[in-house]
């Protein structure tokens, strides 16, 4: 038998991932879970259909969105996680082993479960001490705190479904207002190229601009995911993203990353000419 | 009716685009040759069923192989293009006023001919009085130059087929030969992600980094290319690709770009970790 995972990447693009066997099929009250098996790519889990993440590639998400703020907070105390159930943020920020505290605010445990199950190699972090989930709306968390965070790390699905809220500008301006001084928000930002992605890349970016002094988009290759060019944003009150990483702190630190380096993390902040012109429209 | 090309990026990995209509099927001496039109990406060239190009990422792939070393050589006078039947690194070049003559030696007429007809975007410039197309063999033109060359492009096909040729030691040795004592040689270099692409990768970095006396590997986000993580070779007799580009010339010549800028420039050298390591093991 053959057996095929196949993502619509838009109306007219497939790309189709062969599978040797459903580990697990689930549906919450929020979404649709799976976990499926592949030689190309090992575990893969998918939500509502979309591929979030592979055994095989999701190294490169998860050093993207932890690292590149961490070099730059390298003594960061409190970190909030928002979405991530699946404890590959978690698992990359732990290695900071000045931090103290990870809040995971996922909506939805189901995947957390499932993924504590099956994919062990992001959700091992989920039973870390350091690491405390709460499984609960990350927009309503959100509105209860104040000056309480070094980092917030928005690791969310797309702009429809249960990660709607999480593009919003309430959401933006109470994440504003959780970090400290000299805080920072990184977000997983869509991708610039098919035009659905760029329209809701565009939508963030506008919204995050108008919440923070400091707004940046950085990129990285990531190749399950649709163009494999996927972007972040990163939002800070006080610190460039650039200018203001601490490498001789971080190097100290000497932690072993297998796609993040001091020199990418300045490229990764280099954008296409194209992408710099969508950027610019909306701020 | 439902058309999709597929292509089969590993045993295990499927990109495909829903196609309108197939505007043209032929085959050469050397290869299938297929012309489709498709909603997201118009045009798309294919050679043995490979995607080559389409006529709405093209732009990356052009840019980045061409204006990178012209950078470093904005005066260059003589350019050698290898492969590149389709037309689209001439027409990058060909924005350079002083370049004043472009040899282009493609193995298949055909392909020039069928881009000519159906894809104007890239294979006007093949009709350029500056361009002097030559269908032959490109490892035999090659041998017979010495000294005579600002700017070797290899803009090959992969390394199976008619384009096996242009990843030999041979051939990387007689275009060191074939260039200036300042001269420069980029080729596509395949990709660092899956498992034959980054074989293929090496042992073309291998055997280029023997040859030429600088080295280095640089990167482009091309969404239709397998992984959309793409590699580029720069390989130098004298020049360092970011210490010695020429950003004052290369400014005042206001060539307007979509993909290439100068920051992105330096930014592309800047390898993910895993993709220095794979490359630091052929050196």
């Amino acid at each position: 038998m053959e057996l095929w995972f196949t993502e619509k990447h838009t109306p007219y693009v497939q790309f189709s991932i062969k599978i040797e066997k459903q580990l697990y099929a689930g549906k919450s009250e929020f979404q649709r879970i799976d976990i499926l098996e592949s030689r190309e790519f090992g575990r893969i889990l998918t939500l509502d259909g979309y591929l979030m993440l592979t055994e095989k590639d999701e190294f490169i998400y998860h050093e993207m969105i932890t690292h590149v703020p961490m070099s730059v907070l390298p003594h960061a105390h409190r970190v909030l996680i928002i979405g991530g159930g699946d404890g590959g943020t978690a698992r990359e920020i732990l290695r900071y082993k000045t931090v103290e505290s990870i809040d995971l605010v996922d909506i939805d445990e189901m995947v957390a479960d499932a993924c504590r199950r099956y994919i062990p190699q992001t959700a091992a972090s989920l039973d870390d001490p350091r690491v405390k989930c709460h499984f609960e709306d990350g927009l309503k968390y959100i509105r209860h705190y104040e000056n309480e965070y070094d980092l917030i790390i928005v690791d969310s699905t797309d702009p429809f479904g249960p990660g709607e809220g999480l593009f919003t500008k309430e959401f933006y301006g109470n994440c504003y207002k959780a970090l400290k001084d000299d805080g920072i928000m990184v977000n997983q930002h869509e991708s610039p190229f098919y035009p659905a992605d760029s329209y809701a890349m565009q939508r963030a970016h506008k919204r995050i601009f108008a919440s923070f002094p400091i707004s940046r988009i950085y990129q990285a290759h990531i190749p399950t995911y649709p163009s494999g060019h996927w972007l972040f944003g990163f939002a800070s009150k006080k610190y460039h993203p650039i200018i203001d990483a601490r490498w001789q702190e971080w190097k100290k630190l000497a932690i072993k990353t297998r796609y993040y380096n001091p020199k990418l993390h300045a490229g990764a902040f280099a954008l296409p000419t194209y992408v710099e012109d969508i950027v610019r429209e909306v701020e």
